[in-house]
């Protein structure tokens, strides 16, 4: 079917569905960031394959939404003839469907439509109808298959806590609080709490499972009991039942009088509906996995050690070969070899996000990816972004290193961009600060530098990391907006200042970090970070008179550790460039 | 009449009005910070004379409640025979009211209760019931008179701004906002609207009045016409319209079928129970003034330098006074010498504030001041905390200088905590940041030095100034929690960090600074500060090797600012003691 083919197709589908119109988000039954083939609607509609978004439909408009990251790329994708583009922040989409669609009643799909979303749209005074099925699926002749792999274990050698003892704590937060039950809607939080992982996404080593989790410490399990082996359900224990996802309906509606919480943001709107229909009360709360998980326990603090070690190999590979042969590869290309250095490590799993390798003006699209328009080749004269990150069984990784490419130096204004990025980065790693401070106060430490010369970056400076799970483990990070946790003794962060000028350049330089409790405190409990990551940091386009003598002190000492850490895993060549690469400045 | 006659006199009036208890509330009909002496209730009623906390009355229980400031003061001032003594955060008054009162009636005045308090103790579930009178009056037998002097202007030279375009400029927010009115219940934002000001507080120049402001830019004025005289109608012009509290409500009962604006933490809840029995339909919002006023206009800026340049010849002389008669000199006396000397200076109106000067453990104490009972001496081997501030025609000033005194220098210890409440001031005082950044997120710039080795203080970093107003101009500050407003060129601000031993001594640092945009961006608009205050920093407590090369710089350049403005202006002798004080280091 053409563009407008499938349009025509699914406006007859609203119409037998007695609709007007439609909200098509991205999104799938989990609301992850990630979405298997299977769900990908909004891109088999509109033809827009970014990871954020959404469509509205009416009989007579059609409009695809997204952020600022792809207004480009929506415009690359998208037929113009047929569909509208819009910014969501620039025209609020509220309002936009309010205006248009008047009283006209629009549908949406409850299993795939987050309870602020559906709010935002009824705040606006929109008409919002409920479907029994999505219309997408109608049409989808050529569907891919839902992901069926089987779940697997996180060993407790790994996860370093028993499944039982997590069920406990969540289980004691509900009655502390009231309340009975609560949705786990995201499949992390049950990948986390159950110990399970799995194949289902080519990044998140997860399955793609729900759960109810009842305050005397009982879990529903939703998944297909075929993916359930024998020896898992022997792991997951007799607090838990597996439930076929086609039963999930009738246990909720066993919920009558049940105090059930559920995480507006995490949990379909499909399952307030039942839970209400049905005589429960709903709570409205976080999921109360998001921060038990993101304290890292012993084993999981040494696994994600170990995760970068093997991490470090593969990357200090790729800096070698990069500085010996990139000049003149493309940039997929550098990306493919990249990640073949880290698969050779028997631990990996695979990239934790599709690496991003971008050649000079390229680094200043901020979410940018090689593909088959843009790719462009490695050049002397220009700074390289090379942001990748692996799954290791023992760990997730997530680093950025800026290389400058060939023997000219830089113009003198981007080795001053260049060194105060690394400012940032180093100013954010020595932080010491109170337990408990939150992201966002600890955010601007990454910036001062560039802020002292009037320039600054338009993203956080840092987001949580999980343990061979999410490589953005929200809602941990260092942003800008005050919605974040606080930062205690066990999380694991990235530390990642950038500098981006369109049409020209950009870099940027992330490590992940581990927080510690600092030594010697006087009023009360103090906390810092130790880092993580082990790749050297480019020095070429440095301006060492700008760095203070503990900054100095800083890079030689990071260094030193790398060489130390990785060196003796490298083959011999690889050991001396790496030797050269953190000789003291 | 005993407290314990005072108590039962007050339970007679209780169960004269219908109620079985009463929340009273430390504040007046203004909400403000100072109350004059004929609306101090709590203190008649309790004993406690602190300036923020409350009490509640049952006919078997009775407790006074305030914040960490107070509990040792409220020991020392309440007998507890009679009352029972709660600290707020510790003990959730609306739980404890909920637990002693059950089912009974809690009455209120809504003419000093604040929406938030009401909602708090409802959203408890205490049944609370509006009087129409305040208990506390009705046996108030010698209560002081409430103040009376009449209204002053404060002419365009010194505030910028003619009342007229103020009017028009909140005429036009409520407009925007769709609402056809605001009542404006804090008298320094109807002090900032129509350039007033007068002498019924001590150390806030304004005249106590509250107003009604329509969309249409007419203002009713609620204030007794005798203290307005032709000349301030003059001023006022013909939009302003004044009207005696008498007939406030008439006007209220008025407003059917308006929208009218009201902020919950600074207009009564009397306002909002007239207007809503009236058919008026109620907004939340923030107050429309605090923003506009927080902006100083050219003539406010230049009159706040000014008002910096007064108090720094006050401020000199006493630091030159102290460091050769200090030494055995009560804190009173010297906080007595202090005001003498602002007072000098024919522009000066009075304090901004009562001065805190702590001597050794005394500093402390974060909310001391010297009264008869814990008067210490000034003694060789102790550190002297100094906050104080003046109020000027021309502007409104505050600031803290911490003084080693004697000849042998301080432990080792002492010298590394206040080098580093040194450095916090000068990292805040030189701070680039992108304009509208918001103060939370530049308060721990003021807190790394300490952070380092493990110390902190308990207070925010900094908070707005008024233009010969409120010393505390909220909600402008460097806080911890994110609750305030962002930062502009032509802001004022404190910038205080300190530290504090309880029982062993205490530090603090304040300037006041000017936000100015900064030359030069990259990215958009950049502000810096540029420091106001004008007083040297003592060095005898200071270890010059912790401070980095641009800090010393910074130091020496104030000092240098200092000698050669206020040097010209001092006695031969004082000026002769601030050329040594601002030699460089």
């Amino acid at each position: 079917m053409t563009p407008a083919q499938r349009l025509e197709a699914f406006r007859g589908e609203l119409a037998r569905l007695g609709v007007d119109g439609f909200f098509l988000p991205r999104g799938d039954e989990y609301l992850g960031e990630y979405v298997p083939a299977s769900a990908e609607r909004l891109a088999f509609l509109t033809g827009f394959s970014g990871s954020a978004g959404f469509a509205l439909v009416l009989p007579d408009e059609a409009i695809v939404f997204s952020d600022g990251r792809y207004q480009e790329q929506m415009r690359g994708q998208i037929d113009p003839a047929i569909w509208r583009i819009g910014h969501q922040y620039e025209t609020p989409p509220g309002a936009w469907l309010a205006r248009h669609a008047g009283d006209r009643r629009v549908g949406y799909d409850p299993r795939v439509t987050a309870g602020q979303d559906l709010a935002m749209f009824r705040a606006a005074g929109v008409t919002m109808v409920p479907l029994p099925r999505n219309p997408v699926d109608a049409i989808w002749r050529e569907r891919p298959d839902e992901p069926a792999g089987v779940a697997e274990t996180q060993p407790e050698r790994l996860s370093g806590r028993s499944t039982a003892s997590k069920i406990a704590e969540i289980a004691a937060c509900l009655r502390a609080e009231g309340q009975d039950a609560v949705v786990l809607g995201d499949p992390t939080s049950v990948a986390w709490l159950l110990n399970l992982r799995g194949t289902d996404l080519p990044c998140l080593p997860i399955i793609r499972a729900q759960a109810l989790l009842r305050a005397d410490g009982q879990v529903i399990l939703f998944v297909a009991p075929d993916r359930v082996s024998d020896e898992v359900r022997a792991h997951l224990g007799a607090s838990v039942t597996v439930v076929p996802p086609g039963a999930m309906e009738g246990v909720l509606r066993a919920c009558g009088g049940l105090v059930v919480r559920l995480d507006p943001q995490r949990v379909p709107v499909w399952f307030a509906e039942i839970l209400s229909a049905s005589g429960a009360t709903l709570r409205e709360g976080t999921d109360p996995c998001l921060r038990p998980r993101a304290i890292k326990t012993q084993a999981e603090r040494i696994g994600m050690r170990q995760a970068h070690r093997l991490d470090g190999v593969a990357l200090c590979r790729f800096l070698a070969w990069l500085d010996r042969h990139g000049i003149g590869e493309t940039e997929s290309a550098a990306a493919a070899h990249l990640l073949a250095l880290r698969r050779a490590s028997p631990e990996c799993a695979g990239a934790s996000f599709p690496s991003i390798v971008a050649s000079g003006p390229n680094a200043a699209i901020m979410h940018y990816l090689p593909d088959g328009r843009a790719d462009r080749r490695i050049e002397a004269g220009s700074f390289l972004l090379v942001d990748s990150g692996g799954q290791y069984r023992c760990g997730t990784t997530d680093v950025t290193r800026t290389v400058w490419v060939g023997a000219a130096p830089p113009p003198e204004a981007w080795r001053d961009q260049y060194t105060r990025v690394l400012k940032g980065l180093i100013r954010l790693s020595r932080a010491v600060f109170p337990a408990g401070t939150p992201g966002y106060r600890l955010d601007p430490l990454a910036r001062e530098a560039l802020w002292e010369v009037g320039l600054d970056f338009d993203h956080g400076a840092g987001h949580g990391l999980g343990s061979y799970l999410s490589v953005h483990e929200w809602p941990l990070g260092f942003t800008r907006r005050p919605v974040l946790d606080s930062i205690e003794a066990g999380m694991v962060l990235t530390n990642e200042p950038g500098y981006y000028a369109p049409g020209s350049h950009g870099m940027r330089l992330e490590n992940a970090m581990e927080t510690l409790l600092a030594v010697g405190g006087g009023d009360g409990a103090f906390c810092r970070f130790d880092t993580l990551t082990r790749a050297p940091i480019d020095r070429s386009a440095l301006r060492v008179g700008l760095l203070d003598e503990g900054e100095r002190r800083w890079l030689d000492a990071y260094h030193a550790c790398v060489l130390d850490e990785i060196g003796p895993l490298l083959p011999p060549d690889d050991a001396a460039w790496l030797g050269a690469a953190c000789r003291p400045i």
